[in-house]
């Protein structure tokens, strides 16, 4: 088969690898249908994390079950499955209390960007799709649930929107987006995005944003505090993971309130007093996504939501190299690619 | 009157002081009927946080209320009151969400440890005690709102404790302790209180820990985790503020768990990685006792809790330089002192 690999900055080559194969009785061999560059990979593709080796890259995924182990009894051959970009074994005490992400058996793939993926424990991360599932025009939103759309849920989530509440979103990449989705969805009334680009601005707005600022630092963190009674949101969602963004969101968040962190940390430190002091909290990390998909896939197969629309570009997996130049020059937001 | 000043290291002396007067209109002047000594007093009375010049010390209290400023209209002369360790005015953006410890016109007291004080914006601080309030066997309990006992209980709400979780608490002192007693209140069901002293050990039982551990640093993780599934605490409540504390509480919780941190922080760093990458939050900050009063003010009254236990030893206000040492020396967990 053919799958991409990144062999150092600004280096995805698109080759011929290996076939994936059952290896354990709890994998299962999934046939992609569609998958896609994550605005995470480009601190590896920016060499910004630098790349030792030549490593099979992607990590999102919705395919068609090709074959299980002999220990696999949820999914099947034949059947459309999504599944989170981690592998988890669903069966550990950090995976039964719906914290997958972190699970004590799990890991990551050997790059989704490719024909074929083994999945470890496909119990444990699998959750096929009935009914309409492979409808084209679902597709996108279906992908989108591999992990922004529920990176940006978890960071909801984990600032804790409720009904009612204020929101500021730090970012406005595929997972910020998602997550101005998620406030909608949670019952936000004010959803502040922070973005100064005019297709990501409109696109927030289409997720339900109230209010867009494009000024960022200080002006950014003044311009929320005056949309918020002064004081700062409810909840801030922080999906970038610089030291600017870091410090801005937790600036951002009024005394009492929280800021959800979901982009790759690549900071220095954080910044206590604008915690402790201002009694923010912080919370998040990498989402699980399996927990989530039970809540979010009805929304999904409902059209109720249709979070697909963060790909603005689409490309035949062989042109993954460009793909990740378009991410890269933000040309796209986000990329979709078929084999 | 007589009132303590703190001069340097180890050098707190009660003198004559200059009696407080109304200076605002939403002032009030109380007649201490009893005050105490913080263990956050003694990063300042050990000399770690320096003194530059005799400043009047103290900021738990109870009393009766001897003068009102014209504005004043909550409480009145010879009502029994209780107040938080801040004033707060009640009616800025930040109060009006219930973040009174950040209030934008609030601010500290010019010591407590005193026969009289001045409240500014009394109706904002004060909480009016009716009935049984000057009841002797309640002042303990009732002092113990001013700052302890709220803390305590800002932590378990900035942890999210919830009904039938798991709790881990770092730290005995009085803090810490009603921390154990706030974890007890609101459902949890496995209590774990870190501590090391005997008689600390037994008050912590008594106000519902269901387990010890005196281990610290990474043995008293591991015994936590022993605890609790291999995993950690669903939720952690750090009431000490020092690097090995956090560091501790944080790696004490479980994936998806948070830490309520109210012990004033005396750290170089929060370790990032002991956050993001493990799922763990971290929440909290000084205690909005305004908000917490009505809550937990019936408790007291009803005695349904006696958070007061945590005074162990009494003394006349006069003798406030042996308090200080007794809290020092940890010859005493926290001292009530009476004019």
């Amino acid at each position: 088969m053919f799958g991409a690999v990144l062999y150092g900055k600004d280096d995805v080559r698109y080759e011929e690898r290996e076939d994936p194969r059952i290896i354990d009785p709890a994998d299962a061999i999934v046939r992609t249908v569609a998958t896609c560059v994550c605005g995470s990979d480009l601190w590896r593709y920016r060499g910004i994390n630098p790349t030792d080796r030549p490593s099979p890259f992607g990590h999102e995924y919705v395919g068609i079950v090709e074959e299980v182990g002999r220990e696999t009894t949820t999914v099947s051959p034949g059947q459309f499955v999504v599944g989170g970009f981690l592998y988890s074994c669903g069966t550990c005490a950090t995976c039964r209390v719906g914290q997958q992400a972190n699970c004590e058996n799990g890991g990551g793939y050997d790059g989704c960007q490719a024909e074929y993926i083994r999945i470890p424990y496909a119990d444990g991360t699998l959750v096929a799709v009935e009914e309409t599932s492979t409808d084209d025009d679902l597709i996108a939103d279906l992908l989108s649930l591999s992990d922004v759309m529920c990176t940006g849920w978890h960071a909801a989530v984990s600032a804790g929107v409720t009904e009612g509440c204020s929101v500021a979103v730090v970012g406005d990449g595929a997972v910020g987006l998602s997550g101005v989705l998620a406030a909608k969805i949670r019952g936000a009334e004010t959803i502040i995005a922070m973005s100064k680009y005019p297709e990501r601005q409109a696109l927030a707005r289409e997720f339900g944003a109230t209010h867009i600022i494009a000024e960022r630092g200080d002006a950014g963190i003044a311009a929320v505090r005056e949309l918020t009674n002064g004081i700062g949101a409810d909840a801030v969602l922080e999906c970038v993971g610089t030291q600017t963004s870091v410090d801005q969101a937790l600036q951002s968040a009024r005394p009492g309130g929280r800021v959800g962190w979901v982009g790759l940390p690549h900071i220095d430190g954080i910044n206590q007093s604008h915690m402790f002091w201002r009694n923010v909290g912080l919370a998040g990390g990498v989402a699980p996504v399996r927990a989530y998909l039970p809540e979010l896939l009805p929304m999904v197969l409902s059209r109720a939501i249709r979070p697909g629309k963060v790909f603005d570009l689409r490309l035949p997996l062989s042109d993954v190299a460009d793909a990740y130049a378009a991410m890269d020059e933000r040309r796209a937001i986000k990329v979709l690619l078929t084999p």
